[in-house]
């Protein structure tokens, strides 16, 4: 069965998308630990990090940074963070997260957002990236 | 000031080495989220992951795929996470964390590990880094 970010990539779901090239897709977090809270995905779907071949996995971590330097163009704060887990969704995922505190790092509070702020932030990160 | 981790490179202060490369070193974490929790350092100090130019932060992420791949051989887990944040020690440094829950991510729950444990585990992980 499809993944929730397959079917966001085949456009079945809806997403804030702040970038995609040929091989990934970038947009925000429906549930952010802080505002700008961003999944980069690979298109063809893998259900782990460390099972990505080499190339894949070196073109998910540039095209991750590519997006981070965007972002922290777009959105004020201490420094980007980036985690993968993937306990929750089984397609890899990087996770790119404005940091100003450690609790917005845990995946344990987590920030409400408003659908035009959602929308706004997409519109902004998305003209910052190179 | 030189980081802590600059003094462990520099061998000022012990740690529990599970590899190390001409520009990287991995050892265990002392307050870890899970055993076997490794962290993944340049040792040459730059603050930020998204300040390390483009070339630096490829080998620090291709170093810490190889440490990965000989994490998941060495500690059974559902699978490595990895996270960025350094608000707490200015070093970029890529934490590994053998995930079974989504409590062993989150950075709120740590795991008690003898000294004992710490070397026997830095022992079996580094056998398994190719």
């Amino acid at each position: 069965m499809a993944s929730i970010f397959s079917k966001i990539i085949d456009g079945e779901i809806p997403c804030y998308k702040v970038a995609e090239d040929q091989n990934h897709i970038a947009f925000l977090d429906i549930n952010p630990n802080a505002k700008g809270h961003t999944l980069c995905v690979p298109k063809k779907e893998v259900n782990k990090l460390f099972d990505l071949n080499a190339q894949a996995y070196s073109e998910l971590m540039e095209f991750s940074r590519t997006v981070a330097f965007g972002l922290r163009k777009a959105v004020p704060c201490q420094r980007i963070g980036m985690t993968v887990i993937g306990l929750e969704v089984p397609h890899v995922h990087v996770h790119l997260i404005p940091l100003n505190s450690m609790s917005d790092a845990t995946f344990t509070k987590k920030e409400e957002v408003s659908e035009s702020q959602m929308i706004e932030l997409a519109r902004q990160i998305a003209t910052k990236i190179e």
